[in-house]
């Protein structure tokens, strides 16, 4: 029961985003560790044949924006509406891994703080120099970080973390996976708490 | 703050059975009354753009069917995957508003005798001889509820029903409407109980 849990998500997706700020809290209550892994879910749309919630019908996008709202409230987690919604988000993702593969607790604050970014603060995330400039609040260096994020091998860890995405059966963001065991959204926190309480119910 | 909910829900919904099993109870605790409304989601689908959990991609559908099972273990409701779905419940809804005009909570025990034939012993709840059969049970005239199912009268109410449904912007089942607040999901229980315990937050 020891292994780690999975948190697959996409640096805009609003409900990755609460998950975000409570599953290693959550994990850690029960004497787990949490592995991320951002994707994109541009590709995993595609692959899926979905969209967007924000694209999706207009009654459905309305619901999902007030919704996502309350869900935070809910859960007592800050949030605001971004202005630029939904953006790319792969400089952001090689840029966690990159910092990943350097210091795991590091690319952990940096995760937190782009979310928040877009979240809280309504940055673009998109843009290569916002994602440096929350790097290098966190002490990164912003050029070896610039030069990274052309790097091919970046750019190969990201594509396999979506191939994997997708080899898995992801279909959205966020997924949590424990010991085999998929959790998709925010909402199922609850399911979550309970299924690493019993093992499984 | 005594205004009925409303429920809205189609008879081949399992996360609107879940809801089914629970909203009546929760609502009475803050001396709130329920106002259920079956609809038609193939309607409300193809409005929407939209498809049923198990039309859509296989991941998905795969998930779906999983997470049902298991958001019903969670919270306690009986339930089995029916052999046929998903399929048209006309005939189970028309009979429900047939009923509610000459007797509300005969109506009631008829939706959740409904919802349980087909998610609990697997009948095909599409079949009128099983709609009859349920009602029957009730202590329903077999025979008149036979002729009112094809009445203009029951037809028009069902479709002024649906068209009701999709005017204030439901695009899914089960929805609960609290105050002009829209919940969508089984998984809303939670923020159904705090927005009724806190009127609003």
């Amino acid at each position: 029961m020891s292994e780690p849990i999975d948190f697959w998500f996409d640096f805009s997706s609003p409900y990755g985003y609460l998950m975000s700020e409570r599953i290693d809290d959550l994990a850690a209550r029960f004497g787990r560790k949490v592995r991320w892994h951002p994707i994109l879910l541009g590709v995993v749309f595609k692959a899926t044949a979905s969209a967007p919630l924000t694209l999706q019908h207009p009654a459905k996008a309305a619901y999902a924006l007030r919704d996502f709202e309350r869900s935070a409230r809910f859960l007592g987690v800050p949030c605001r509406r971004p202005t630029r919604f939904p953006l790319p988000t792969q400089n952001a993702a090689r840029a966690y891994y990159w910092l990943h593969g350097q210091d795991c607790a590091l690319a952990r604050r940096f995760a937190h703080a782009t979310y928040r970014a877009l979240f809280v603060d309504d940055r673009d995330i998109s843009a290569p120099a916002v994602v440096l400039e929350i790097a290098a609040n966190l002490g990164v260096d912003r050029e070896r970080l610039e030069a990274a994020l052309q790097s091919p091998e970046i750019k190969d860890r990201l594509k396999e973390e979506v191939d994997n995405a997708l080899r898995i059966g992801l279909f959205g963001s966020p997924h949590v996976i424990i010991d085999g065991e998929a959790f998709f959204g925010a909402d199922r926190l609850p399911q979550i708490e309970r299924w690493l309480e019993t093992g499984g119910f």
